[in-house]
């Protein structure tokens, strides 16, 4: 008996059906009470999976990480120190590094097509670190951004229009709220946040620029640690994006927007970078995190050992999605414009992975449990099919023996257990009791197993 | 007889007593009428001679003037746009020339020692220039500026400090009030200057910051013919420097403040670049003008022929303190940050022959004719000392003949001339009538000459 | 019945063996007759494995190939003219690069790290290619080495020090005789190799030097197919560096060494680039071959389908040894001296496998039949141990059905078979007559299988 | 009465006449004896005064002087090393500044028309200087020349034709023997010259080549002092100079070819830098001298008080030829190929002089005396018209008295005597006996005399 693949949902009918759930014109006031009632937007949960890129000036030095300059001039690690002396002529400034940034061979079409095979349904742009440089001709950061100084382009829209034009991934944006060395910012910030200029004439201008000028889907706010929210005038920018920005009706933001809110209030909660807590939270997060396990940006002089390996990228992303979050999976590109081929590599076999198990992955939502209480290493998911529910148990270890006790389905007569991708004759189990399960696992010759890193285990009619 | 030299107030003496004479707290409103009562501070007057320097990114391309930028990007001169396709790559941007503005052999205190040496009694350096970067630090244009990128130092603050360390020399900033491609700029244009965007996060913040910062003793306001003074804010700016500002008492400004103001309103009166108007003005003027005739910035290709000799430089000097004007010379640094050997050439020459004729130049005021009706090219001024008056002649070429009737000075019994610099014995003349008389030029051996390029008989006692 | 491993000759052992069988001191002649007759040093033709680094003043641009001279320059292919248009001023010359190429994150020991892990026994690093830009500061190319221009370090020699102190890999150079644009060679060449300038004070003094200096174990020589050996000198070098050379015990050398020489004379046969004939040749040869599929030297826009998977690599690699061949799999480090990681996880699975493998690699010979004749992709190698021989039939491919049948090996009742690193129990087998097998695939779970790509059957006490 | 300018021999009449005068088809052995028994051509003595340039590599760093690379790198100077360390990063290289060697602005044409006016008869450029980079496209340089990096030039053709296409300036070319950090030098050096590696590759074939194509009209040899001239094959060299090169009936050489030669064989003496003894020399002698008193090569950081002023140029012009010496007056170019204007005014100066004192240089011979016995600063220079000579006292500084006492001319009574552009009546004068004459000095107004920097009486007709 084959599967019957008709109960599944596929991923674009199911999206299709979220677009038609849009949101009616309520009205949210510039306080978090307010804006944390908003529904988040369907596709957001859905998508589950999304692409970061770090991408700006400290792609040139391209050394110990997108901080660096902070590490150079702020806190002077000796290694940024010594590299800055080893390479550069003593008056050489931060800002000197700008006219490296060309992005010659900068392809927007190509990295579209790399996103889509990673099987990622959003994309987002470090549309301005916390160096301030815009990559987009701002209009607040004069000889500051990539089309004045350096590549000569606007960065952000050519990722913007690729995405939409090639693509149905959403398209967001990551801003910086804090410049570290702006003399605006840290004006204010002696001010003891007092006066706002910086806020007035840079941070708020740009995102109201971006988000008029782009459309993002997503803003992914970040450099929120140092200020209060209130000196930042988040909730007013929040309150137009969700009443009256174009992207009212489908955008989202996170968390990071202002000193004490991250975790707290906002749209989808990041609480901190790589964040990964094991188990189920109360609200909907995200798991920002790096395949270069020690920098968002490209670094030049990285080693094989510091990249997670497919298998560690996907037993994170099963995990995370577990747990209701969605994983945010970040490569730093070169200042020529390349995704390094380690970087492809990961995203494209994530990309054969997602498509084998997309299922198990896409419109999910958690289970009653997350991970086995028996078998290590084994996770859940769930789709409600009308009545029926569907569980899916992603092992991240292929079963070394014939029969594995699973602690917590509980199966039924009708239950019946497919492996995904190798769906040609179900899976037997014993019904254990009060519940659980023992699988029999099919021994499968190793080029036939439906994929390399992880296996999904379809319960079709689980008891809840 | 020899020359009785006490009559002859120093310079030094000279400047001393104009400082007593300090404006009362008088309040000056936001209006032309109100700012154009204001009392020149006498020093302005008195100085004559002041050194300008136009020095910024555009010292680095160095090519056709300091409006290279607009020339290659703006009206797109083929000449500009040649010479960036034979020079540069495509994707090359005005901005990626920040980078190499290094100002290494920059030292303000030989700066300063030269313009000493040229007899000036002011200086006004450019502390930003219409393409917008800032030659100090400034709050409002993060990372283009001498610090954040290129030279890596305050240029402003530096020469500040050298020119009042080491001279008595007045202190003036050069400030463009607009920016060719600034876009808050350029948006405020497109709505026809119903916003002010521009000034008020730029150019106004900018100005009060070097007023409070370096204290200059001239605002040279430039950038001006494009947009209303109600626009530029200009006559509030102006209030507050007259009333409030740390330079009240000794500052002066210029006429560049707004469409239609030149000529009209401010300071002293600039009316165009190398206003040399050949007659008296009513009102003070200043004659800006450039050693290199093509160009205020360096030009990297200049020839011989392109600069003014000393014996023009001089000619020009004396024709405009005659009419009542200053002269304001200027000459362009190198991106390295060298006035060079040609530029250092004219100015010390200038200061040679001042030296000596000091006392034809500062603190003299316009007589009742400028130039001679009879003889050529011989330029008066004029000094009251108590009760008599002091008249020099200034020939700007050796006369031919032996003797030399000029049409204009009222000679009587007590009056004595001499030639200024070679003052053992008198010049013998002989009085006309009605007026005018004949000198009797000495025949000096070309090596006791005073100078080389300009000689000055001065009458003492004549009538008016 | 676990498999007696104290047959297994290691290869540390096998090697101590080898390095004893010293040659005596044979004289040869400057002629390919004297010269063909040397026997192959036997280190070489049991290590098998080698690497190759294609470093040189094109990882600069490092576009297109380590050719992209010549092809700017030399054919003017579009594509490179079209990039140097793009991206530099029109007067950029090749040379101009060189200032570029800084080395600054080289470290010769993490190289050695990984050529080690990749279970290489010998490195090849190109002293100089066709631009003639030399890794060692030469005598023969002054401010046209590394030691003068660009990395100011000799990059030939860390490396070999390096390799020689931390590892037991051999080292050898590549050294092409040609070089595209030196003008003494396009003089000989007009001259129709009747003059020897360029073969006098360049190409030739540069082989003694680095033979001398870094005592190579391989000379690889390139550039050879314009010219005759007679014009090159070829023979008499080989001669001396046979005779009298610091290397004339191991060294090895190739067969380009002049017009028709390649694939006929010399030490191993090359033939062409990615030799790889797929039988048994006659000399012992090399498939020099690389991980990016279209250049030698690192391009810094490269797509992951560029690049071989490791799959692909272990394939030819298993090919290669069966039919007699080494490899010498090329890796084309950055211009600042990086592996990227995409070629360091290709190069540490090859290691992984082959330190599973081994004994079906080094040291090996070919077996009567390099192939099955009845299933495809299982190639064999042999060993003889004393009376005794060993065979490895290598499987690309895991056996898809339970028994397969090979076509050639001959077993006897004392024959044992097993899976290689899987050597717990013996793999059962049916004999057939008059030749072949039924092998019983055993039934491994995924994780346990020694490893990823290749699986080799070691056949012991089979029949000849 | 005016002068009889019939008398008087234009310089292009005498060089007419001197051409004629060519050398029969003697040969000459490469020994000293033979070479120094050549006579000069006589263009040469004839024609004065030349221009020397310094351009090459060392125009980049532009610092201290062409000795540059010595100074950082050979004696280490602490200015230099403390040069690089402010301004370059550790790893930069002397061959590294080439790149930067661009000239952009080099107009050859526009060089041309400025020698020209300068008065000078010939023009020496360094084709290559101790740095070894040649100026031209040599065989012998590869990559380290103008044309493979920086200028893609070739500089010395370029000028090359100018010089020839638009004026009758002999053109020459420096070239120095040694290269400071060649390694075959080094090597050679090292061998105590008993190699000559460095000679027989770089040194002499250079020489060859850069007579056979460009031709030039003087070889000013130099970096000779450490190698004796058999080391360097210098005797062979100009043999074939004199006896067989295209050149050999024109060209000039200097003295400068080994060690213990300078001052002693070959051509022309130069014996020293602004070599300028003061008074006659037996054999005829050149004072290459510089307008920058510290520098031959382009200082970026010069100060006027550093160059020579035109009244100090013209005066050691003056003595120089009095004393029977060529004058060599050196500029250094900018990088980018500019003469700075002071160099330019400099030489156009001089060029004024000339042009009106040119009788009393050019075709001239030493007199009997050099200077005057009793008034200082008047120099003597000498015409032979068939029988009669003519006399030129040239006096530095203009007679402060009306009667001078000149100590040693003869005069006759049909001696006339005149000042040289100033020749409408004659000057008065009282012959003294035995020797010696009083001249009256006209008292010629300031603007009416010839020139401004030294004056010129000739002497018509006076006794031996």
């Amino acid at each position: 008996m084959a599967r019957n693949m008709s109960l599944i949902c596929g991923r674009l009918t199911f999206f299709l059906c979220l677009i038609v759930v849009s949101t009616f014109s309520v009205r949210y006031e510039p306080n978090w009470d307010s804006l944390d009632s908003r529904p988040l937007p369907p596709w957001y949960d859905a998508a589950k999976v999304g692409i970061f890129i770090h991408w700006g000036v400290f792609s040139v030095p391209s050394f110990e990480s997108e901080w660096f300059w902070w590490d150079w001039e702020g806190v002077k690690t000796n290694s940024a120190v010594e590299f800055m002396k080893a390479n550069y002529p003593p008056d050489f400034t931060y800002a000197d590094f700008a006219k490296d940034f060309r992005a010659e061979f900068f392809n927007a079409s190509e990295w579209a097509e790399i996103f889509q095979a990673s099987g990622a349904q959003y994309v987002v742009l470090t549309s301005k670190h916390h160096e301030g440089f815009t990559n987009w001709p701002s209009m607040f950061s004069f000889n500051w951004n990539s089309k004045d100084v350096g590549p000569a382009r606007d960065l952000v829209g050519e990722l913007a229009t690729a995405i939409r034009n090639q693509t149905d991934l959403f398209f967001g944006l990551y801003h910086s709220l804090f410049e570290w060395f702006h003399p605006q910012y840290l004006q204010d910030k002696a001010n003891k946040w007092q006066t706002q200029k910086f806020v007035e004439s840079k941070t708020m201008p740009e995102l109201y620029e971006i988000v008029n000028r782009y459309k993002p889907d997503v803003i992914w706010s970040d450099g929120d640690w140092e200020a209060p929210d209130t000196y930042l005038n988040s909730t007013n920018f929040i309150a137009w994006l969700y009443n009256d920005s174009p992207v009212r009706e489908n955008v989202v933001t996170n968390d990071r927007w202002g000193q004490g809110v991250m975790c707290k209030h906002g749209g989808f909660l990041t609480c901190s970078d790589r964040y990964n807590p094991g188990k189920l939270q109360k609200r909907k997060w995200e798991n920002a995190m790096t395949i270069d396990k020690q920098s968002w940006g490209y670094r030049r002089n990285t080693k094989l050992s510091e990249f997670l390996t497919t298998d560690e990228l996907i037993g994170t992303l099963v995990e995370t999605v577990s747990c209701g979050g969605n994983i945010l999976v970040n490569v730093g590109p070169t200042s020529d414009g390349k995704i390094i081929p380690v970087f492809e590599e990961r995203l494209r076999e994530m990309g054969q992975w997602l498509k084998v198990n997309s299922e198990a992955i896409y419109g999910t939502y958690p289970w009653t449990y997350q991970n086995d209480t028996i078998t290590p290493n084994v996770w859940y998911t769930a789709v409600k099919i009308s009545m029926e529910q569907m569980l899916y148990a992603v092992f991240l270890d292929w079963p070394a023996n014939k029969t594995i006790h699973l602690g917590v389905p509980k199966t039924a007569e009708w239950t019946t257990v497919y492996l995904v991708g190798h769906e040609d004759k179900p899976v037997n189990f014993t019904t254990l009791h009060p519940q659980g399960v023992l699988l029999e696992i099919p021994q499968i010759p190793t080029k036939e197993l439906p994929c390399q890193w992880a296996w999904t285990f379809v319960f079709q009619g689980v008891l809840k």
